[in-house]
């Protein structure tokens, strides 16, 4: 099974923000949270638009947890 | 062998503990401490449901322990 | 599907980034923060052109989030 | 060769350890020191007991180093 | 595609430095900046002659980035 | 090819050292600094006797570098 398998309940809960355009958080690695809402999701990253509306491209590696905005 | 083998004596750990709904710790590569119970896991997270009864989707690259909430 | 497919959403924003030399900000793990602009790209690295006009191998495993410089 | 290959030494060490009941301390990447007997291993984790006889699920990816408790 | 094909240009450029004994900085993920020539490459490592000719092995997985010394 | 390929030169020159027992530095990406002689080396880890003849089973993807004493 490949990490990016759209059967998964992980990449699906994703795609439900993203059509949901729900505000989200997201922890990295780093202790960076970034806030904003998913714009795609990929292979290697997923692309969220803070509230500046800036794309950022976030690497899956990079991930710790994510979830809805509280 | 696939790192989700459902065989595994690690995945059926997590498995016992979202059917008891047992609250677990999960510590993180960030040194953030999760509590919560486990909702559901697949191959790339473990959902927990945090004490505000919220989703959070933990990355398993990041985990580096779990266990029963002491 | 391997990490560098260029047929993916990601690889393709940044073969953008590259062709339009839009500076660009990439925050790696170690918390460093290189702005440059994007020399080329490959399965293991990202090549980044930083203000000194010096060429930065970037590893792809280092890379926490990339942005266009604000 | 899979990670999990029980014919590794290093997998046998940790085995023997585990038959003989040899207490550990285990350093993760988070820099804690985890001390316990190892209850039993597979492909993603090393489950310790720790000293108040709980059961810890340590993720292979975060260990450092593992070496009999000094 | 491997990690370590010598097609890519990531590749071929440490080779480039190699040849050239050019001193290089590299960064790693431990925040540590190592100074020295590329004696060789490979796979899993590389392996630079640092300022008092002795070999360190670098493994390629805790490489943030690599650049000409300034 | 595996990362365990006794052909390759990074897991030839750590062979040189085992033969010799050559006092060696691994620093992780904890920041810790082991020293000691490695007794054997596997497709997952080093094993490193310390100065106090005690096994240390290093996993190698928490090595940042390997280097003779200094």
């Amino acid at each position: 099974m490949s990490d990016f398998d759209t059967g998964l309940p992980s990449i699906r809960q994703v795609q439900t923000y993203t059509q949901d355009k729900q505000p989200v958080e997201i922890k990295l690695l780093t202790n960076d949270i970034l806030v904003g809402t998913v714009f795609w999701q990929d292979h290697n990253c997923i692309c969220l638009q803070d509230e500046g509306q800036q794309p950022i491209l976030v690497w899956r590696q990079a991930i710790a947890y994510l979830k809805p905005k509280s």
